[in-house]
């Protein structure tokens, strides 16, 4: 595997992984004590703590996976109020014993994400630890629309997503069930799209900016699950609200993957697919629909008057979201 | 020890922790994708990872003075720039075993040291992980000084360091040895100014605004060690550095527990003590002296014509500095 971190040592580590990154638009670089940026007169801060096991697993993705998904899941708290991502700050921690080639990989999927976003790492940390851990912060500014947050959305107001939902979720499943079950692998091999949706992740940066634009009054991006993160909505702006399972979109593979598992509901409370789900006034519809094209933008309910997410269509699934600690 | 993580849940957890945190100036508060802050058009960022058994042993220190510690280190990078610190994001990574009177301690310890240094936690992540991890970002501004770098020290300039060295590393010396060594004890009892140094640090934002006014040119915090990092100052800036290690200011009980530990060099190699080390041209040391006092400024050498720190007075230690991954 070549050389590993004890072979290099701290500093020399961290010249061979800052070289992997684009360079960006800092006033003073990584390096010295802190980083000096360029920021408007409103800051976004959204930070996200990744161990590996937990959040994610390098039996079934690289490292330039990891590294692209962690700061992609970052990236999609800043969309998912109507901001634009600027900066980042990366630390890792990692054993001695890790392949530099391990960090070098994650730093690439770090550096393609970074390009892709449009954002600069700034800084970060990087140390021993028992098990892998990637701890990012991201930092961005309100977008054209200003910032959406949770706690908008009133009765009578549709509740939306941006693309498809299930993949990411799907994708786990079917990652953890194939050295066991041939028919998981021969999913797998249909629906490589759900693998990936589960690998990388996708930042909704630009859909978010534009609902925002045309009206948005309460945002969330799918981490925990639809029904999970609507729930939070729901909880912010005191309302209720009313889910027709028929109406939520899947990702493609995503019905088949549910009727392999036995798991109904995969795309309603599986999590991690970051896309975005919002509260606008039907008037604002045909807007939000034309801004976020070619995205897709479905109405997958409604709020009322309440404090809960009620399902029509559907069973409610077992699982609502994920717990950090369970 | 009463109720542990998994008792309770990700975000009672959460809930239970923010109350413990002084409350801030956030446009948007913690618990939305993302927080708003206020900044200025440039921002200072830094962050670390802390891990325990590596950064911390909850052995020797309580989780007050982890929480307290790990504000600190990242106050004080932005301190090292001449800032002034405004806002951090705290995430925490946490085994479900863990109590949660341990997290409420962390908490508490974090939120003293954001009450004394001005900071508000403005978000963060509260995940699972198999050892207890810290991760701190910090965001500040300039100071009235501006930015000062590791960069611009310059032939002739004196070496200069706040306060007194040490302290932290000797009280590190006594908590290991103090379970199986008779003296150890009688000196962690004579000197708790040492154990405290190790367990709390204290950034010193004020000296480091004030020295940057009266026209510090290179600076940086003494994380890994007065030689370690003065070759910092040097490698950035293009130059050499003489030490005289008798004039070095030891913290009380220093000298004494390098005595006993027959480590020489506790005052020259160890680092976490977290003063201020900079480079000022002679005609500005008088403004600077009265600018940081009552902090003791004391200088310790001078700049020179070469690339490396060369200590004068004492052989040098063996060990210089901390890397993280041995």
């Amino acid at each position: 595997m070549g050389e590993d971190l004890s072979d290099l040592g701290e500093f020399e580590v961290i010249r061979r992984l800052l070289a992997r990154l684009p360079p960006g638009h800092l006033i003073v670089p990584p390096g010295d004590d802190a980083a000096v940026i360029t920021t408007g007169q409103a800051t976004l801060a959204t930070a996200d703590l990744l161990v590996e096991g937990r959040h994610f697993d390098l039996a079934f993705s690289s490292p330039a996976d990891v590294g692209h998904k962690a700061l992609s899941v970052n990236v999609s708290d800043i969309a998912a109020m109507g901001g634009k991502p600027r900066y980042a700050m990366l630390s890792i921690g990692a054993p001695a014993a890790t392949p530099v080639s391990v960090l070098e990989g994650l730093y690439d999927g770090v550096g393609e994400a970074a390009r892709a976003y449009g954002v600069t790492v700034a800084g970060g940390d990087t140390v021993g630890a028992d098990e892998l851990i990637l701890s990012v912060t991201v930092l961005g500014e309100p977008g054209a629309g200003g910032v959406v947050r949770r706690s908008g959305a009133t009765v009578g107001d549709l509740l939306c997503v941006t693309g498809e939902l299930g993949g990411a979720a799907a994708g786990l499943f079917l990652l953890r069930a194939a050295g066991s079950d041939g028919a998981a692998r021969v999913l797998a091999e249909r629906f490589p799209n759900l693998l990936r949706a589960h690998r990388r992740g996708n930042a909704r940066i630009r859909e978010g900016e534009a609902v925002a634009v045309a009206g948005a009054r309460a945002m969330i991006d799918v981490s925990d699950g639809l029904l999970a993160d609507a729930g939070h909505l729901c909880e912010r702006s005191g309302v209720g609200a009313l889910i027709d399972a028929h109406e939520v979109p899947r990702a493609q593979g995503v019905e088949e993957v549910e009727e392999w598992s036995g798991s109904e509901g995969i795309a309603l409370a599986g999590g991690d697919d970051y896309e975005l789900c919002f509260a606008i006034a039907p008037g604002d519809l045909d807007t939000a629909t034309r801004a976020v094209a070619p995205t897709a933008l479905t109405v997958v309910g409604r709020f009322v008057e309440g404090s809960d997410v009620e399902l029509s269509g559907a069973p409610a699934p077992s699982t609502l979201g994920w717990d950090g600690f369970r």
